[in-house]
């Protein structure tokens, strides 16, 4: 049992789990967490390496503006539009104190990244679920009549890969007393993104993650967009230095190489392509995706099944023990010799066969 | 003005503020954020240039193992009963989330580090500061008589620099029914330190930093040490992947090299002992320190004249605007060069002539 001096609502709860992680020695082929299958930028390392004794000696700038100064260049804003933070997980817990707080309420679409009633929980928080419209369109009604404090919005959603047009999440805005974050971690991926958003809605916070679109998920950096007035109150709620000098560095010397981050991107968008293409036409359904992984329906419902006979071939997917996602694996799109290698797993399984 | 949509806890408070940091380039004699003089081990420096690109692809061990297992053996304990955080003040946003909460009680010896209070607003928690007893021993009596959820001591304090015997916080620990978090970011360069109290007493928590003791204040890594069963609890409450691949590293690189930060820390001892005789000898009364720092009274109370004298000389010393501590300096202790900088800065000064 717990011991008596622990908070109850922390005794109550079961923390958040994350998907599984095989050593690094492991040989498996891993489609499981939307790792980016290629690795990070050359001048990631290099920056690395030129890290000083004297920059690990000292406290780092606590506001990360070496990064700050290069996204608001990248972004056509200014730096004091921008948040950085010890991966976007970070800038959700940074978001939910600021915008929420105990007794609030947060609304999301559901389902969606799991995180998220676990942030509102951690405070004392409500998390409101709102069931997706059909073929998962923004419940825009709904979500304005929970009358939260904040709507998230992972865009695309995790783990559908859905997408909604940011004109749509304007109008949400518009009408919406609260505060809307729109959590960009996978849109680099997609065909458009809410950036634009900002400068007409003073309350839309668009965050982002570089462990994707940068394959940098091992580095923890994340930042958040907004208009300045809603950015010098979430700096308040931070830890003083929640961005070290490394991770700094590294995670600017990775955006200033949009080059190599977009020969990624080129790939998982074509990969996705080919992927959901050869899946439907082997009977499993693929939810339309616009970001690094695709949602599929596996035939007959035997999700748990296939995430097991998969797992026994070597092949990690992300299996979700919840209503609503317990008859779909989602797969991360990987390089062509993984993406081959788990349609081989594919038509090894029982269930498969049975499909065909 | 902040947007309405501002939780009203953060509209109405002040953020935490950081020691001045002047940039890497700028030529001025640092002792105002008790950063170690010298810098980390060149085995850090190794281990960061050594990280592979798959380690950053990745997303990192949730929990550090790595560093858990070599911490473990450092103390003699199990890796279970550690947690490894973003710097030690992630370890005590973590504990203030996992003991106190919205509507709790937090209490600690006042003056103290000045995030505390900090911490407790951020959770819509009451920070219920107890004046230290003469000669800054601990007033257990007053702190068990608020009936907080949680104690936090700062051992050696900050910014005093004063040291509460082990045994005494057994004591205290006795008695109480709630949590001690004993905060020891500093205990490296003092005389003993509490990690033997966590297996008598469920109720105590040890908070440790590598930024000083080990000269990585850059790279933000700290942890904790507790019976297993309250790490369980205190896991729930942190960000997934708070501690990036990185700084699980170089972090455990650190501790490993145990001979390199001994010999920092014996230096800041004997220079300590040298600079509290010298400044005596000066008139200026310094309260005896454990820490790699020393609270001075200024002669006629004149202390933000002597921060500004020493600036203009650049010297950075740090002067706290506050009831208690107005009518002193803090200097860290630097390297025998630094220290005879700052003594013949002082000697310059107009209130140190006065004085004389």
């Amino acid at each position: 049992m717990a011991p008596p001096f622990i908070r109850s609502t922390i005794r109550g709860m079961v923390g958040y789990t994350p998907g599984e992680q095989p050593g690094l020695g492991e040989r498996v082929v891993k489609l499981n967490t939307n790792e980016n299958p290629f690795g990070p930028s050359p001048r990631v390392l290099q920056a690395i390496r030129e890290i000083e004794p004297e920059a690990l000696r000292r406290y780092p700038n606590p506001t990360a503006d070496e990064f700050r100064e290069a996204a608001a260049k990248l972004f056509d804003v200014t730096p004091d539009n921008i948040i950085a933070g010890n991966g976007s997980d970070d800038i959700l817990t940074i978001a939910t104190r600021t915008f929420i707080g105990p007794g609030g309420r947060l609304a999301y679409p559901d389902p969606t990244y799991s995180l998220y009633p676990v942030l509102a929980k951690l405070d004392d928080a409500e998390a409101v679920p709102v069931p997706w419209e059909k073929n998962y369109a923004l419940p825009v009604d709904a979500l304005l009549a929970t009358k939260a404090h904040a709507i998230y919005l992972a865009n695309p959603n995790a783990p559908t890969g859905t997408f909604i047009p940011p004109a749509t999440i304007g109008a949400l805005a518009g009408k919406f007393s609260g505060l809307v974050l729109v959590d960009e971690a996978y849109v680099d991926f997609a065909d458009d993104h809410c950036v634009a958003l900002v400068k007409e809605h003073r309350n839309v916070v668009v965050s982002r993650s570089l462990s994707k679109a940068y394959a940098l998920a091992g580095l923890r950096f994340g930042f958040a967009i907004a208009q300045k007035d809603v950015i010098d109150e979430m700096m308040k709620v931070k830890d003083s230095y929640n961005c070290d000098a490394i991770s700094v560095a590294a995670a600017t010397a990775a955006i200033l190489d949009q080059e190599h981050a977009r020969k990624s991107w080129e790939h998982v968008r074509a990969e996705r392509s080919r992927m959901s293409d050869e899946l439907n036409g082997m009977g499993w359904d693929v939810i339309p995706s616009q970001a690094n992984f695709i949602l599929v329906n596996v035939p007959g419902g035997h999700a748990r099944e296939a995430y097991l006979g998969l797992k026994k071939q070597g092949i990690l997917v992300r299996y979700f023990d919840k209503p609503g996602l317990n008859d779909k694996i989602r797969i991360t799109i990987g390089t062509a010799q993984e993406n081959n290698a788990l349609l081989g797993g594919l038509k090894n399984l029982h269930v498969a066969e049975k499909a065909a």
